[in-house]
């Protein structure tokens, strides 16, 4: 394909995704495929020769989007947003036409200092303290990761390297194997998966932190664990606060944990991943309040921000702790701006390259999406976005309390509503059945103290208040029937 | 932006993208910007209003592209190519459109399945045993990671964990932690950093093996370390081998490692990120024989085979040793089809969800990137545009040779050639920085035996014989000044 063929089919492709948004919520949400649906309906190899562009094209109108489940459909409520927008899909656009790979400064400056940049104009949307900053020429400053599992690994192990270093400090003897297998970390019992998969990775322990009556975290609660644990020999060095949990969106109270992770020397990482976007709004900041005792911090703008996947931003207060784990410098990797003389001429040794930042070395050119949203949509934009999803959340919210069969399972504070029948998780679980089967809606569940819960997330950019009402009017008529057969069910067996 | 201005502003990102591609060759492929251009030349915050689409476009004209290194340029000769096409751009911009992210089956079937299958195609393009196969309904299967450092990670994290539980089945008192502070990895003194990467992350210990003259690994080498560590209690457990070295482009010897590897329990990873493109050539693939002695193997085809960054395919005998390590199954990832019933009915319990085998949980729609260029150009197109690098390179080669002031360092097998000024690396060194700050051409060094060597690798996809002529006058051309320059001034201090 040249460039002539590229440009003709590139603006297809153009009308192709342009339709396909504008026409998804005529699409089934979740796909009518069973497991192995499409190996048989495509060759067992590669071709030898070319095929035309034509016949790719028809393929994936045959056989990849009866396959696909359409995040970004109205109907879509399930786990959290794929929060992208035209705007980003055409960053991410040029970013694949430009075709550069960032990781040092030399192999692309516009990468490195774009992403730098970014971060502190994110930082600044946040309120977050300057530490988190690189413009203040400080030690701190924000990286692109790709994921949230990733910045909460990262941490995970920069901790786990400042506290071996910590430890041997004061008792030279002690092998960094001996303080590993001491070390234990703290997460939330609501905190997502990534959490646990970071300790086990890491090679660490950790404990889940019961919650209280909100699914929050408490300082006391830590507290306790904490002494306990010294108590018996561990060296506790890590807590993963979550701000917005996966299963309801309950919040830590990082300012009061906070303090004792400081008095501790545990680092205090949060995952904001999908409720730190909602930062940006004043009357949700106050959430955040306490962030100035963290190590790190962390949030995906394409959770809720209008970004598309893949983007999780990251700020930590010392980058020196995340990079010294890291450091390498292959020949092939050194160029002559990463001497120390520039870096102290313009205070920004962190900024240099992002190499050392992450797990993978390589990466795409990412900042260019939170650029274009950020001045296509501007901050009032954003703040916009994310209040209508909220206030349509509140919206299902009183749609469900208005009915007596049903329950709301947790506090509703962004675009999460947790709510169940009143009645036996087998009826709940039933009732997810006839939705997933349905493919009208989509949702996921959680579990909540034990019990079977469903989640309704507004997701879709262009989900409004009819698609609210209509989403809740399948929910009644599907429960109705569920509910009607089982009276008629109890009424035989009777 | 609605869909209406997408529609419009998408024609002319394709156009943007296709002027920057046709006309990249006269661009100064290494940017003339000092570290912290950037900063200064965009505000310090994000707007509060939107702004319009024109002067976020212009934007990208006068902040980004004077800071690009422009990879995709047939001046770019550095590292190893991002080795993107159009096909690859317009499969990334249907990913992108469709806006789906991956990880249970549930999340999106389509993307699950047919990454799977891609990779049993590209797995058939490089005659993989049938072991690596998923089709073949055995315990083998492909994945796509971000990176090759992921690839490796991954592999030296299950490996631990199997050596963990193997050690522990026969000594059931001893603790993991103390297990892991006693296993130790090896690699070859000339793989890339993120294998010692791996390693720091793992936690383990890792020795670098010397190479012979070749800067290959041999068996008798790692043979002789390993029983030396056995010896003083240590537990080999890792051996990560490289086919396509990053400073040489050098092969262990995989066929006379296996062996080694297989009887003494040791997981062998084989790195091939950039080389292993090129075993679907046949003239190639006698390098890869060896490979069914190997636990886990993975390729970049986003370095040589037409595949846009990021997309890296791994392929592992045995999945379980990958999930097993991580798997978990929070409430809200589960959905109805991933029970055992259909798994066993089908005989593909690894391919109904792709989270468990990576770092990150979510991923993007990748394999539609494969598919677009496997059935674009064919394996045929494939191979002819891996012979057109090799051929290319060899002709730098002869050019080389044919300059008594230079020398060859290393044995020319794919497209690079690693050469050097006959005399000092201060020579070398100072030939470099006039190549990158002329800025006509950009390379960069690596070190062999500790020698400053100057590394041309054929990268661009529009690459052509005249481009490899031009380079190698400009370097004469440079190095004749240089010379003449070391000449004038000997001859005046004598």
């Amino acid at each position: 394909m040249d460039a002539a063929e590229f440009r003709r089919r590139g603006k297809e492709m153009v009308d192709f995704v342009a339709d396909y948004q504008e026409n998804i919520e005529h699409r089934r949400v979740y796909p009518d495929v069973e497991p192995g649906y499409l190996r048989s309906m495509i060759p067992s190899e590669a071709p030898l020769e070319p095929e035309s562009y034509e016949d790719v094209l028809r393929d994936v109108d045959r056989v990849i989007m009866p396959g696909v489940t359409h995040w970004l459909s109205p109907h879509f409520y399930a786990y959290y947003a794929n929060s992208t927008s035209f705007p980003s899909i055409l960053a991410d656009l040029l970013s694949s036409g430009i075709g550069t790979i960032g990781f040092t400064w030399a192999a692309n400056p516009a990468c490195s200092e774009l992403e730098t940049v970014m971060l502190d104009w994110l930082g600044k949307m946040l309120q977050l303290p300057e530490d988190f900053l690189s413009e203040t020429q400080g030690q701190g400053g924000g990286v692109i990761q790709g994921t949230a599992s990733e910045a909460t690994l990262m941490a995970l192990l920069s901790a786990r390297l400042k506290t071996v270093k910590c430890v041997q400090e004061s008792d030279p003897q002690r092998s960094e194997a001996d303080i590993i297998s001491k070390l234990i970390a703290y997460t939330s019992e609501e905190a997502h998966s990534s959490v646990e998969k970071a300790s086990i990775i890491g090679g660490v322990v950790i404990r889940m932190v019961p919650t209280d009556e909100h699914f929050s975290v408490r300082a006391e609660t830590l507290e306790k664990m904490v002494a306990e644990d010294k108590a018996t020999g561990y060296i506790p060095f890590f807590f993963c606060a979550t701000l917005g949990t996966t299963p309801c969106c309950a919040f830590d109270k990082i300012d009061e944990l906070g303090p004792i992770c400081n008095a501790e020397n545990i680092w205090m990482h949060i995952d904001a991943a999908y409720a730190g976007c909602a930062f940006i709004c004043p009357e949700f900041r106050p959430l955040l309040n306490g962030v100035e005792f963290a190590d790190s911090f962390s949030i995906n703008p394409n959770k809720f921000l209008l970004v598309g996947f893949d983007c999780s931003a990251m700020w930590v207060k010392k980058s020196a702790d995340l990079t010294r784990a890291f450091q390498m410098d292959p020949e092939y990797l050194k160029h002559e701006h990463q001497g120390s003389g520039w870096c102290n001429h313009l205070h920004q040794p962190y900024s240099t390259h992002k190499i050392h930042w992450g797990i993978p070395m390589a990466r795409r050119f990412r900042s260019l999406k939170l650029w274009f949203v950020f001045r296509m949509y501007g901050l009032r934009g954003l703040q916009a976005f994310i209040r209508k999803h909220v206030e349509l959340a509140k919206t299902f919210e009183n749609l469900v309390r208005g009915d007596n069969n049903f329950e709301i399972c947790a506090e509703v504070v962004m675009g999460l509503v947790c709510f169940r029948l009143k009645g036996s998780d087998e009826l709940n679980k039933a009732l997810l059945k006839q939705i997933t089967r349905t493919g009208k809606i989509y949702l996921v569940p959680c579990k909540l103290r034990g019990r079977f819960v469903l989640r309704f997330v507004v997701c879709g950019r262009t989900t409004e208040l009819r698609h609210i009402q209509e989403a809740w009017k399948h929910i009644t008529e599907l429960s109705s029937e569920l509910l009607q057969n089982l009276f008629d069910h109890e009424g035989k067996e009777n």
